[in-house]
Formats: structure tokens, C-alpha cells, sequence
């Protein structure tokens, strides 16, 4: 493989949503198990955007579509509308997982690794911040209003850093984001997240994901890389 | 002033343009005086942009102006293609001013900073990354086909981070750039970088520039920004 650019997937990948939202809730809506509405809510992140690629729908912010959901789960509930948008910004600040600032540090070494999720250019920049995620550049699925597993989020990112496809390495912790990087002609590397979705639901799992490589968390995918 | 975004030019604001390329020429085009020769090319370089923000021509990459404008100044030499591709990845690496590693780590801690130049995504992302320049993000003119001083760019620039046009501080060390970026609502900071042309060519004076604030360099603008 001729990587020249690794890019990462991040929530779920590179930060822990979970562990971040499920806090926020706890915090504003104590009525409700925290982790239990967390992992609803991330349930909708699929079905609302595949009404963006279907073209159901025009593209929208990932904050938009968080809402949305958000006032579904919420039915019936008298939450307030402050309330309401301290919940949406919880997936504006997410703890990484503890390999991924020292793993990436050791992967930036050698490559140019970049952000390549399908929040908004603003909430990955601010997450990624905080994070201190140490990527080189932030790619949104936003600059190809479009999102992932479509493939001209992929390929804007191969156009804005002047590199083929298959020089591109996409990293997630999710089958359909790698099956969509690969159809794009991308490399992929799948890392496992057994935790992602809490102690009560499966993340997806190394055994049923096609990548060319798998990888234990960030640092195994640095020295697979062959990065000190 | 409610910054919350400080957005920085490259060329000739964060890294010395004159230095890196004259030692390019000079490698290359032993017969050219190295210094003359880089300063003649960057002279080029507004008028190859306005043509494209006048509409006489249609948005290209910084590297092809960058070509175009070689191929004039080298009219008449048998200088073959790879010499002059080569060329014009000179502007690809570029070293710092020792100011602005640690003045942006500074700026870094309380703001979010944003590469902002006509230069294109990848050209930028890789030029930061070998600069070691501690930027959040790299935002390009790419990103709104069009070139400073175009209020187009500006524009893009706020959006993407999602805030408004006053809450961005362009730093710059041309007069061009921020009288670009105020009359695009942004608030404005001059950096003086006296040798930014070499020895013998004059750079834009503190005097002649009307600016929110003034500094010497970005350890000052630090300072000046409350940053420790």
C-alpha cells in the first residue's frame, strides 16, 4: 500500500460518544437512563442521513439532524428548548479514547492524517480541539455537502489533499463506513471498539468486517504502520 | 472585540516565502540571482490572482498561477519541466518564522486557529505540517473558488467555523489582505515582517495600514491577546 494520507473517522472511532453524551444526559434529564437514551439517540444517526443520500431530504447540519431526533425521543416530554440545544452540543465535545492522541501522535509522524467524519466543519474542528486530537487538517463531510458512505465524501477528500483514492487510508470502528471508503476505492483499516455502544450493546465486530487492516485501537494501528 | 476565531495568512505572515524559495532557485537557477529571482515571482503573484477575481479568467490552483507566472519570468531559458515543477514546489516548504511556532502555541491555548490563504487545501496542509504550525485548521480560498480579498473567502471562512465574520481576528502581514478582510465585517490584526522581501525590497509599513491591532510579531500578538 501507498498510504500518504490517513483519515479518520471520529465518533465512535477516535472519541468516545457514549461515554460523553450519556454524562450530558445524566446532567439534563435525569429521568431518563443516560446510557439507554444515549445509544437511542446515536440509533437515529444512520436512518437520518440515509434520508440525505436517499435524497428524501435536502442536506442538512449534522446538529439539524441530531434535533430532529432528539425531539422524537423526546415526545411528549415537557424539556425545554435550552435544554434541548445543551443536549445537541453534548456531541460537540467528546472524550478520545485513551490510545488515540499517543497513537495518532506516532501515525502524524509519517503521514498526513486528517478528520474525516459526517459532523459539520465547525463541531469537528471545536471536538477535535478539545480532544487534542492532533490532526493535520479537518475534512467534513460538510465541504462535499454529502455524507459518508457516499462516495463523493471520500473522493473531495482524495481532491482537497491531491492524492488518489487508493492512497488514502480510511480508519473507522464501523462496517459501513469502511464498506463505503473501499467502494470508493479508498484502503481501510477497521479498529475495534467493543465499548463504543456501552456494556449493553455490540459494536460491530472484527470478525464481520472486510478491511485491509484490523487494528486493536491506535496504537496497534501505529505499528502496523510501521510508525515509532 | 468577541474573537473567537484567529484566522492567520501564510505567505509572508506565518513563514518566510523569500528565504525558502530563493534557496530553491538558487539550487536550481544557478544563474539567476536567488533573492532578485524569488522576489520577481511573488511580485507575480496579486496580479495572477486578480485576473481570476475580475473574472477575465476562471478559479485556478495557486500551483498553476504559480507555474504560469515562471513560465514568464523564465521566457527565453532552457530551464526543462521537471526543473520547473520543481520550481514551483518550492512554495510547498516553506520554514517558519521562529516567532510563529510559539506565538500560535500561545494563541492556540484560548482561541481556535485557522490557516487562511490563497494557497491551495493541500499545498497548505502540507506546508503547515513541515512549518510545525499549530493551526486547528487549514482553510483555503479552494474552499470558496475565489481569492483574498474577495469577500467570498472571508465569508467561507466564518461559515465553515460557524460564527460570524466579527468574531474572526485576520492576521496578516499585507495591507491588501485586511483591508479585504474588514470590509468583510472581520476584525483585523497587521504583523510587521520588515524583511518579508528580502534586503532590498520594502514590506508593507505599520504606518501605511489600518488595523485593529499591530504587532511585531506573534509572540507580541500573544501578549496582546491576553494569551500566556
Amino acid at each position: 500500500m501507498d498510504i500518504r494520507v490517513v483519515a479518520c473517522d471520529i465518533f465512535g472511532t477516535t472519541v468516545d460518544w457514549y461515554t460523553g453524551v450519556a454524562a450530558q444526559v445524566a446532567a439534563l434529564l435525569p429521568e431518563v437512563d443516560p446510557g439507554e437514551f444515549a445509544a437511542r439517540w446515536r440509533g437515529e444517526y444512520a436512518p437520518s442521513m440515509d434520508r440525505v443520500r436517499t435524497g428524501e431530504r435536502e442536506w442538512a447540519y449534522l446538529d439539524t439532524l441530531h434535533r430532529e431526533s432528539l425531539d422524537g425521543l423526546l415526545a411528549g416530554r415537557p424539556v425545554d428548548e435550552p435544554t434541548r440545544d445543551r443536549l445537541v452540543r453534548a456531541w460537540h465535545t467528546l472524550p478520545a479514547w485513551p490510545d488515540s492522541v499517543p497513537g495518532l501522535t506516532r501515525i502524524s509522524a509519517a503521514h498526513t492524517t486528517a478528520a474525516l467524519s459526517n459532523g459539520g466543519f465547525a463541531l469537528l474542528t471545536n471536538l477535535v480541539k478539545k480532544a487534542g486530537l492532533p490532526f493535520d487538517c479537518v475534512l467534513s463531510a460538510e465541504l462535499a455537502q454529502a455524507y459518508k458512505p457516499d462516495a463523493a465524501v471520500y473522493h473531495r477528500a482524495a481532491a482537497l489533499l491531491d492524492v488518489e483514492p487508493s492512497q488514502i487510508l480510511m480508519v473507522a470502528a464501523h462496517k459501513w463506513d469502511l464498506d463505503g471508503a473501499r467502494a470508493a476505492g479508498l484502503r481501510t483499516a477497521f479498529v475495534h471498539r467493543p465499548r463504543e455502544k456501552g456494556p449493553r450493546q455490540e459494536a460491530d465486530r472484527p470478525e464481520d468486517v472486510t478491511a485491509d487492516l484490523h487494528a486493536t485501537d491506535f496504537e496497534d494501528l501505529a505499528g502496523q504502520l510501521g510508525s515509532r
